[in-house]
């Protein structure tokens, strides 16, 4: 067997999210990343293998190393490439805390931040709207099988948190340290925009605004990335828990 | 003025480090990277630029969008683009907190990791010999400027943690938690390879070792990307100093 012309039209048209919405499809590459989804709750669609021996208890396409960096959105591929399907969003259920993104551009940082809310058991991650599409390959990647375990739900972020009862925190440099901070027992916390931080209409939503204090002296020093300040808050919501 | 054909050939080559050791020069990007070095104890090779309003107190070579293309390591080339030397390395003197990275191999990684310390006021970082170099484009990058206020140094690191007499402190996943843990006056806080974590033989130098404790119930969870992991442990140092 080998990669029919349609099977490699849909399977790069899934780098795009116009078309894996169309066709409610992602991709998921290398034997660990897949290996995770195969033992989760999401349903597989097709699987492509250099090597015929990898996952026999699945039924797959064997293709050669060229047929496979076609597919592929990695510049090193990875013997074996996944197409699975996007599942409905679940009903969103607040758990104690809730890490919402507003607008966050990078599929890195989206990855890693999804990969912390695994690690620091945050259930549900809520993203704006214009925040980069969790099904893109990039955050697939980078949130290493943590998209098992996280519910993400997409949301018109202002809407949502207008409707909401619970403490509404934000994160920004002028906020109040978070050492004197005591998370309440339920909360949502707010990350925002790489370049611009929180949006306007979020941030009069807010009822508290958190920083993580600088210890270096000089000022010039750039705000932290916001998957690194996302892993600081998130500690030191948990360490008080 | 435009582009001669050895400068072009000088400026890609700086692209590895074989040849940025050579001849003591690394490339900086952008504007706002570039006003930083400027703005510090840097050396000013040359600078190429799209737009001759841009720094017209040094001396520049006004080039096409097409020629810095040509030179720029980034996908979008950001009008200027400037040449400085590597400086000699300071003399080292330890301060209360020390990072060093054993092994650390992701650009984008050490770039953030220069950042953190930039902003939690760690003056020294160490780098094993196979460390990523601080002076690829792509560390320069994500170092935002830092590399200008953090002093780097690159050492043997198993022969020089052995004459040292400050504790040594690893971060690996079965370490004992750091919210139990204190840290000393002075130490030097050690963070591993992104696949393989600490090392062998500096591993058998730890007077401790720490983790960050797992809020998540699944076991699954992948170990947290060595950048933020940095993150939470110098914010844990420094908030407990």
């Amino acid at each position: 067997m080998s990669l029919s012309n349609n099977q490699l039209k849909l399977i790069t048209s899934l780098r795009r999210k116009k078309y894996r919405n169309l066709h409610k499809l992602f991709i998921v590459e290398g034997i660990k990343g897949i290996e995770e989804f195969l033992n989760s709750s999401f349903q597989l669609h097709s699987l492509f293998t250099t090597d015929e021996t990898i996952f026999q208890s699945y039924s797959s396409t064997v293709i050669s190393e060229t047929e496979l960096s076609q597919i592929s959105a990695l510049k090193s591929p990875n013997e074996v490439l996944g197409i699975f399907k996007i599942p409905e969003e679940k009903e969103l259920e607040l758990k104690d805390l809730t890490i919402a993104l507003d607008d966050v551009n990078d599929p890195g940082n989206l990855g890693t931040i999804i990969r912390l809310c695994d690690w620091f058991g945050v259930q549900n991650l809520l993203c704006s709207l214009h925040t980069v599409d969790c099904y893109n390959p990039k955050v697939v990647q980078a949130s290493m099988g943590s998209l098992t375990r996280v519910s993400i739900h997409y949301v018109h972020l202002s809407d949502f948190l207008k409707k909401l009862t619970i403490p509404i925190i934000t994160a920004d440099m002028d906020g109040k340290s978070v050492y004197e901070f005591s998370p309440p027992k339920q909360s949502i916390l707010i990350m925002g925009n790489e370049a611009n931080g929180i949006s306007n209409e979020v941030e009069l939503l807010a009822n508290e605004v958190i920083s993580i204090p600088r210890f270096g002296m000089q000022k010039e020093t750039e705000s932290l990335n916001v998957a690194t300040a996302t892993a600081i808050l998130l500690n030191e919501f948990r360490r008080k828990r």
